[in-house]
């Protein structure tokens, strides 16, 4: 079957945001077994919305509207469509109590274009909106489905999880079983190299269906399949997450979709273990994506950012011989990151310390080349152990490969798995 | 004159990207005074993408078609634009010496495959790529004009920038004279506050123009006029600017596109003046955008992250009635942050010394309400300057924020516009 997602919002066609809207669609629809031949963007024009619509109608099944459902007499997405639909709209009972229900516990008078984000399609299903107030709706009409859904995406989520999707199984996949995905989530390997180990399985769309599924800076896979329910779908998802593990054991971390620093953060809240950090060339890109992380003042007590030589003995004790002079090692070695580890682990004193140093760019520094980077991990009782990285891009895709690359050796320490 | 955006490729079907080359494109068309009606995303498929491109052609003047000219069978954007406008299609000599040489420095043989690279379509005007391999393509036919770039960012933007942009304003815009834009940029106000203090502007599409342009938690204003030559704009987006920077003296930072820690950079740098920072519920975030500029390690030396009340008693010398104990004012308080900054400036031995303590959530603490932060400025021979933030949002804007507000402040003493 065929889908086609059309954003409206004429901030969209002024470029002042971008559409990921789109691109959560997609990925959802494509999760569902949908295809998505095309994705539009209109602006809030009555005209130019009906021509999207009927463009779309005559090319796909289901259409996904997102955006225009406001108060302002912009916002059109409704209207639009009912007059391609040939519908009337009218208020709808349950939203409407929700918006006023809104205004009332704030205290502030309801203006009356408020009643418009209540609107719903004659003959459609309202779809209640969680965490705003404009109701969605789904409508099945001529062997076409359409559903609206509002446009800021803290919305738009929830209402596509909780309320289209079911929808979608219901009416739309009306003869298939419902889809049960499980995301599967990578370090320490790259997407292709990834992608290679399992080529046979995605190529073969075997059930699971094992697909990658791209974000910012992760490695991912979904995996997925259609069963009569729950249990049912797990039996069939754990085999094929157990093969999956199999042929990559040393770098499948997690099977729900978090960042490894929070598979690390409850790896070690659960033993009650304690973390610093030495930062030099990643400025404290490594505590703040730590402590990013909701929790994080059980497992991380503090850190320093020695980002000048002087600090780095001021502050960590790096004795200066190590530092400079003639054949010194320098501040971007081996040695230097050993030092700054055992030394923040000492300072703060915690179970684990952490260092990173190294050579960010654009400028090279000590002679070294831009990306050569040293992470270290000192525990009490074992030896530090020191990793040489040569990082590929600008400043910032080495910044965060450093820390990726730390996080991902420690989450191997914490497994087992690296000889400590 | 109305432009249409095709931006084509099956990973932004499937969700695996998200379309920023749309957002770019629409920004830069509209501020060349062109209306983006439609965006429109098609897949590597030749049928439907001629059906887009004979969509686009019967609703706008200009088609601008990024992505698919990369070297494989599925790349096939210039085939089917040739298509449609009943074009042959040759090799571009440049084009292909350029992806000859290209294979010769590395040593690598070429595939046959990259020859596709190099098509151009014939009666158009071939657009070198700078960053890549594939030649872009602009062409005029019966006053319709087709721009085809290439789709991966980094090869798209210089392209669009140095090659289309010039074609666009020498063979589209024929009549009028080039424009020249400049970009202004504020802190410490909210764009819709800064939006009503210019609406006059705004509204009158005045010349210059004057108009809000998005960046991710900036405000900026992108003003715009038309004029014969570099000179004759200076004079007029000078005078602009000086009429905007009169109504918002306090918050008009730059009239470059640089975010304020640049601007604080360039002013501390110039002036010999250092920087160190204490953070604690921002985690390293302000050490972390500080260093993510190159150059910062003339103005930033190091600090601290004190996450626990313990590391701040530790390593900051923060005295332990002020955080804890029977009417103590705790960890976020006025005082302790005040403690924080001039302590880590004596400890990492600076002009200047930052701190930030506050709640970040989503948990409370110490009984005080998310989002209460508090910023502190030290600096040697004077008061250390202390600020109450009551901020609104998730874990991740309330941190963000705290330190885009520390940098506005900073900015302001450094202005001499803070009394210190």
């Amino acid at each position: 079957m065929k889908a086609e997602i059309i954003a409206v919002g004429t901030e969209l066609l002024l470029g002042q945001i971008v559409n990921t809207n789109a691109q959560y669609l997609s990925q959802e629809l494509a999760a569902l077994g949908l295809d998505v031949y095309f994705q539009t963007v209109v602006g809030d024009n009555m005209n130019r919305l009906a021509e999207a619509v009927k463009t779309a109608s005559g090319r796909a099944d289901v259409l996904i509207l997102t955006g225009g459902l406001g108060p302002t007499q912009d916002d059109l997405t409704k209207e639009a469509l009912a007059e391609v639909l040939g519908r009337t709209l009218y208020i709808d009972p349950d939203a409407m109590a929700n918006i006023e229900r809104f205004f009332q516990d704030r205290g502030v008078p309801m203006t009356e274009n408020n009643r418009r984000q209540a609107l719903a399609i004659e003959g459609g299903t309202p779809l209640p909106n969680e965490t705003g107030l404009a109701v969605g709706n789904a409508i099945a009409l001529n062997d076409k489905f359409y559903i609206v859904l509002p446009g800021p995406p803290k919305e738009m989520k929830p209402m596509f999880e909780h309320q289209a999707k079911p929808w979608i199984l219901k009416h739309v996949l009306t003869s298939e079983m419902p889809i049960f995905s499980r995301m599967l989530k990578f370090a320490g390997i790259g997407e292709s190299a990834l992608e290679t180990k399992l080529l046979d399985l995605i190529q073969a769309q075997s059930d699971p269906t094992v697909a990658p599924y791209a974000k910012e800076g992760e490695v991912t896979i979904r995996i997925s399949t259609k069963a009569a329910n729950e249990q049912e779908a797990a039996v069939k998802l754990d085999a094929m997450e157990r093969e999956i593990a199999s042929r990559l054991p040393e770098h499948l971390y997690a099977n729900v979709d978090e960042p490894i620093e929070k598979t690390i953060l409850d790896l070690m809240a659960s033993r009650g273990l304690t973390l610093s950090a030495a930062e030099s060339c990643t400025g404290g890109l490594l505590m703040e994506m730590f402590t990013a992380l909701p929790g994080s003042s059980a497992v991380f007590a503090g850190g320093i950012v020695c980002y000048s030589n002087e600090m780095k003995e001021k502050l960590l004790n790096v004795p200066h011989d190590l530092l400079e002079g003639e054949g010194a090692p320098g501040a971007v070695s081996a040695e230097t990151a050993k030092v700054l580890a055992e030394q923040v682990r000492l300072t703060v004193g915690t179970d684990f310390g952490l260092a990173i140093t190294g050579v960010a760019g654009p400028a090279h520094s000590e002679r070294k080349p831009v990306g050569l980077v040293y992470i270290a991990i000192a525990r009490e009782g074992a030896d530090t152990a020191v990793f040489e990285l040569n990082l590929k891009g600008n400043r910032e895709i080495i910044r965060l490969r450093a820390v990726k690359s730390l996080f991902y050796q420690l989450w191997r320490v914490l497994q087992g798995k690296q000889g400590f």
